[in-house]
């Protein structure tokens, strides 16, 4: 690419630059369809990801492609929209330019929906043994570990290692934490059950870890309380008020006793983008970059911020959730922010709109919390499905998740149960495993 | 696993190892159904490969899971099977044992079917430059490699680097080269089409290099000729009696002339697994093991060999291809002549049957030999759609990939377009790129 000037518009045009090609990202792009502007969407990945299915492929549920699509296939009739896979080394609000590796893009308005990656509350060294889920290479690192856990109990010459790799330990019971103990704990008790011939996968142990008093939460307590009752149901150990001391390779502490495990999940916290950070103004604990009530950044009204890289608040002080709905209202807002501008207008202030939200914790099981109505079970697990399947982006991928799901159901097979990588690269595999060359009689 | 005499079985039973999950080693494995034997199936990945659609997984139309099924999920039902997943280091054919990284397996009789890898005739260093095409792995990564190169090339400051990024060689037209080379340039000149702004994917090159004289030199010289009549209408630009004498990064050298590409996919030949020479007797160029004719290895009665990593003959002289028909035939035949040596009974020798065979090289386009019947087409496409669906391991991937074809059909469009691995393992584009940090006017 030359300059962003050569895409083939008239460089007269006014450059509006998005960063993250996520649901924020995206709903602003497709807000300048018919206007007179020149886009650059810049993203790091190739493809846009559906993650509220994300732990579906992390529990092998559903392929990757199946919750992901090319970004530039979605734009690809917005031609005022120009698609950059790079990553985003630099945001200079004074000289207004992005630079990326390759590249610099002077913009004239700048919308950041750079979203968050995990938070280890000042212990980045336990991400080596609790990944989070947040990309496509997260779930497929999570999905190879959870499945090579059973192959190493398989073939475990001990009762404790056998019990160390059949116990997984999910940290954070927000929706991620719930969905994540839920899946894998049916993985085990049905996907897997007569899969092997040395352990029996139905005394897998899955706990769920909080540090609050219940789990989901930023739902209601009755939500709470059906979200617990449908957990153990579905045989999850929920440990309520236990905060996670330790974690080192094949263990973790909870509440100082130890825990012999080699799979632990993190889905404790979240952490905004460093960028939130080189929009000078205000950060939260979580490095959320705080916004004004029209999403711009102080002192710079050509930037706005949105997604789960800002701390909001809606209804007086309520904290706007990180979730998809939000991210998609903000871009939106956002992107006619700027057509404001263009015409001369001042920017509005941003109203979140809660649509209500939901969990699933497995097959028939889910809590949905949507204006006055609160609901679990059955009911709560179809409005899901309905939901987002609804929401899936693009034919194919919610055409083949519905195949699969409908396959799932019907007989509690998982299609996508590969374990990537060669058995080289087994990781902890190769350091806990110890020969058993005993010669058979 | 305590040891293999553990698997709930009777200790006192015949212990049969299979080494290696491919249509070979199943097809082995399921013979011995409801026989009073212990077998023990060994494969590196946990996986059962359907190889002849791997290139559609290198070129994005298919994603891994739909032409792959865990061995586990294949077997489950056959309870006197137990699956390791497990690499073998060694074969003792003195001491009649299989040493796996973890494991010892004594066994009775063992039938190795472990195939065969890429061959690069004595320059195993060009393997980094030109990835062929064996494992889920080998597809991915090719397919981050193709993907990647349209987005360097849109990115490229230079008419140079834009032409080496959408420069593609492929070596060696065998049935793999063709579908890989035939694919490519669909890609390029309709999935990808609209996508871009700054190039037009139809200014693709896909270059096919061939030493011999003709394309797909294993059928007829007739299938020769309309196989390079349909190249060319796909605009792969055919290069025989050529010869790869150079490969380097970002360049290769085709009779001493130099080509510009960033991609270069090895086709080119195949090498058996170094398990083959473990076994004692003598192998091949192509490190093959030559077999006696009942498939046992010479001096070892109680060691068969099949597939991909035997040298074989049928009809007199002819070679047996390396195809799954006839691995699975070999298969077959390898454990009815254990069953019979339990009985007492002599082996019997393997005689190959030529089903005839198949290469396709893009939408409706293909050539078949089957018996007499020789045809290129439209014809020899939907026979390939046919056969291909038909023989995909279980129905959850039949279903997805004909909903997936039909689609594609439709729209040109592929689903699995995802680029994985960080930007940071943009691996030669972090080389070869150079940032262009002109400012707009």
């Amino acid at each position: 690419m030359h300059t962003s000037s050569s895409s083939g518009q008239n460089a007269s045009l006014p450059v509006i630059v998005i960063i993250g090609g996520g649901f924020g990202g995206l709903c602003a792009a497709k807000e300048f369809q018919d206007a007179p502007v020149e886009v650059i969407l810049i993203d790091r990945s190739n493809h846009h990801l559906f993650q509220p299915l994300l732990y579906q492929v992390a529990t092998a549920g559903l392929s990757p492609a199946d919750i992901a699509q090319p970004i530039r296939a979605i734009v690809r009739e917005q031609k005022n929209i120009t698609v950059v896979l790079d990553e985003v080394k630099e945001i200079k609000p004074a000289s207004r330019e992005v630079v990326t590796g390759d590249l610099t893009f002077p913009y004239d308005y700048l919308i950041v929906a750079a979203g968050a990656r995990h938070h280890y509350f000042g212990h980045d060294e336990w991400e080596q043994f609790a990944p989070g889920l947040k990309s496509l290479e997260d779930a497929v690192e999570l999905r190879r570990r959870i499945l090579l856990a059973f192959e190493v109990a398989e073939k475990s010459p001990t009762d404790a290692e056998r019990q160390q790799a059949m116990t997984f330990v999910v940290v954070g019971a927000g929706p991620t934490g719930v969905e994540m103990a839920g899946a894998i704990s049916e993985l085990a008790r049905h996907t897997l059950r007569h899969d092997f011939r040395h352990i029996d996968p139905a005394h897998t142990r899955v706990l769920l870890v909080e540090a609050g008093p219940r789990v989901l939460p930023t739902f209601s307590e009755k939500i709470s309380e059906s979200g617990l009752r449908q957990l153990q149901q579905h045989k999850v150990e929920v440990l309520l008020n236990s905060a996670v001391t330790r974690l080192a390779e094949g263990e973790v502490d909870i509440n100082q006793q130890v825990i012999r495990t080699r799979t632990v999940v993190w889905a404790a916290g979240n952490k905004a983008t460093p960028l939130a950070a080189m929009l000078g103004g205000e950060v939260d604990r979580q490095g959320r970059i705080k916004v004004n009530p029209d999403l711009t950044i102080p002192g710079h009204p050509e930037i706005q911020a949105i997604g789960d890289m800002i701390a909001a608040t809606y209804d007086g002080d309520k904290p706007v959730p990180g979730v998809s709905p939000a991210a998609m209202q903000a871009g939106t807002h956002a992107a006619q922010n700027v057509l404001r501008a263009l015409k001369g207008e001042k920017a509005t202030p941003w109203k979140y709109f809660d649509k209500g939200s939901m969990a699933t914790i497995g097959r028939n099981a889910a809590v949905a919390q949507i204006g006055p109505f609160q609901f679990g079970g059955l009911l709560a697990w179809l409005a899901w499905v309905f939901v987002h399947l609804l929401f899936l982006i693009g034919f194919r991928n919610r055409s083949a998740v519905l195949l699969q799901w409908i396959w799932a159901y019907l007989t509690y097979g998982k299609g996508a149960r590969l374990i990537s990588g060669k058995v080289g690269k087994w990781g902890l595999l190769d350091k806990t495993e110890k020969p058993s060359p005993e010669p058979r009689p």
